[in-house]
């Protein structure tokens, strides 16, 4: 069991220090409380704002933003989930070294990727570091939203990884990611039994935290958490709403409008009180799902029978 | 536009008289206030009862079976969703004659069901007839639920079909499906619009219309109708708690516990609207969540960049 705490906030646009701080101040508070994790919203530390980060964000200054972040962590002695805008190339090599079917298959996205931002696009990343400040894990962003996302950053091709976190199985998705039921199942089938999701999402959207987050959750009877801006940042309003989703799809805790610390306690019982009651996971039938697929891909006919 | 309605209904277990007359009761109600098309629950005609079934229903009653129920449709001008057991023999049949990628593909689940079950195996299959009693689509369902209907019933493995019924694009499902959002996907990425899904659930499962549901409505932006049983049958007792969710994720029409037939008003332009404002279809990334699940397939290797 873990107490888990989700920030909900107002970042300032390119105001970094600000920023910091705020993130700072709920780690002191979470920690306090006794949280094991803090997940902030999507971008948090630079604001919401893809085509200013685009042309005003120095990328040599995202290394030290990255240890100022693991020192939050470090000083509040608390895990930390946030997320920057990550160099592509950096996370194709990763891709590529972690190779497990080859080449051809790890780094074939992102590589493609890379070649159509000229070499030097910027993934959306999230990063765990865990109370020594230690990166647990990365992952960048696969869905990208809207004219702007896609037009300041590229897309990555890598499912997310998982890693056991003060003994859950812990996943990261971002934003428009968890819309995708694919997503997240990629994260379940990994074996994720909490899945920690910084997003950014406009207000308006309520459906998305309420219906999705919780059928997210309730589908592949994980926990889910979701952290949300609140306020305008630039030209945009966000909707709030964070929410923690227990495995049944219940909500374990959620946020109003207004900026607020969110606390829930999740673990692994009932992860499992779930799955053993209602056995999504094992009765999933993937090698189906893959030639439904594939069925409807375009190119030329697969030779019969190699996708049986 | 059309008016859908929904039964939500008690069933006799094999008593199939008493059941056709209250589908024909629904239908004659549904058609006088304008309905186009009812729909039904799960195995309705002849009751939940999967171990009954298997032993004691005479499958050589079923064509007259469906015979009546395309009269019911006739006589009363109106569509109909009906739930019954299936052969699965006929199943398979029609599956290797629709043929796309060649046998090994397309009846390959088929066959290894009906082997299992001595070649006389049965699906619980879906039947979409039009006001004039023709038969327009036959899904049957690819995940079962529990031992019972594992013992009493081969799964399918053919995705849902699309049809156009009063100009809307339409597809089945069958209870448990529904919750698997691979299924709901499948359905979309062949077009669906409207996604009709006879169920059986048991009372304490009230997440999975308020929140599976309308997840699958919202995420694949289609229509999802979702019409349960009610009261006891057997040693069921199901929870009713029907739905109809739009493209949105909110509900169209909801039932309590009791018998109720709904109305709604389902189509094509909240679908498109919906579509245009988050294109979740067109940003999926198929070519991706294929290759992250052949990752995780079990057995030997598949050569580098077959999936690619």
């Amino acid at each position: 069991m873990m107490l888990l705490s989700v920030l909900q906030a107002n970042a300032a646009v390119l105001d970094v220090e600000a920023n910091l701080r705020t993130i700072d101040e709920a780690a002191n508070q979470a920690a306090r409380a006794g949280a094991g994790l803090l997940l902030t919203p999507e971008l948090f530390p630079v604001g919401y704002a893809p085509l200013r980060l685009r042309s005003e964000l120095d990328p040599a200054t995202l290394p030290a933003l990255r240890e100022s972040l693991a020192g939050i962590a470090r000083r509040n002695g608390i895990g930390l989930v946030y997320s920057l805008p990550a160099e592509a190339a950096v996370a194709a090599d990763a891709a590529e070294a972690a190779g497990a079917a080859g080449p051809a298959d790890e780094g074939g996205d992102g590589s493609r990727d890379m070649d159509r931002a000229g070499g030097h696009g910027w993934h959306i990343s999230a990063s765990l570091v865990d109370a020594s400040g230690a990166e647990l894990l990365r992952y960048a962003k696969v869905h990208l939203f809207g004219d702007e996302e896609r037009t300041a950053f590229v897309p990555a091709g890598e499912p997310p990884a998982v890693v056991d976190f003060l003994g859950i199985r812990t996943s990261l998705l971002i934003c428009y990611d968890i819309e995708f039921p694919e997503a997240a199942r990629a994260a379940a089938a990994r074996g994720a039994e909490l899945l920690l999701v910084p997003t950014a999402l406009s207000e308006g959207y309520g459906a998305v935290p309420q219906v999705l987050v919780r059928a997210r959750a309730l589908e592949s009877q994980l926990n889910v958490a979701y952290a949300n801006h609140c306020g305008a940042e630039d030209s945009y309003t966000f909707g709030g709403g964070s929410v923690v989703a227990g495995p049944d799809g219940g909500l374990l805790a959620a946020a109003g409008n207004a900026p607020e610390l969110l606390f829930a306690t999740v673990g692994t019982e009932a992860v499992r009180a779930a799955r053993d009651d209602v056995p999504y996971l094992r009765e999933r039938r993937p090698e189906l799902y893959r030639e439904w697929e594939a069925r409807l891909a375009p190119g030329p006919a697969r030779p019969a029978g190699h996708l049986a």
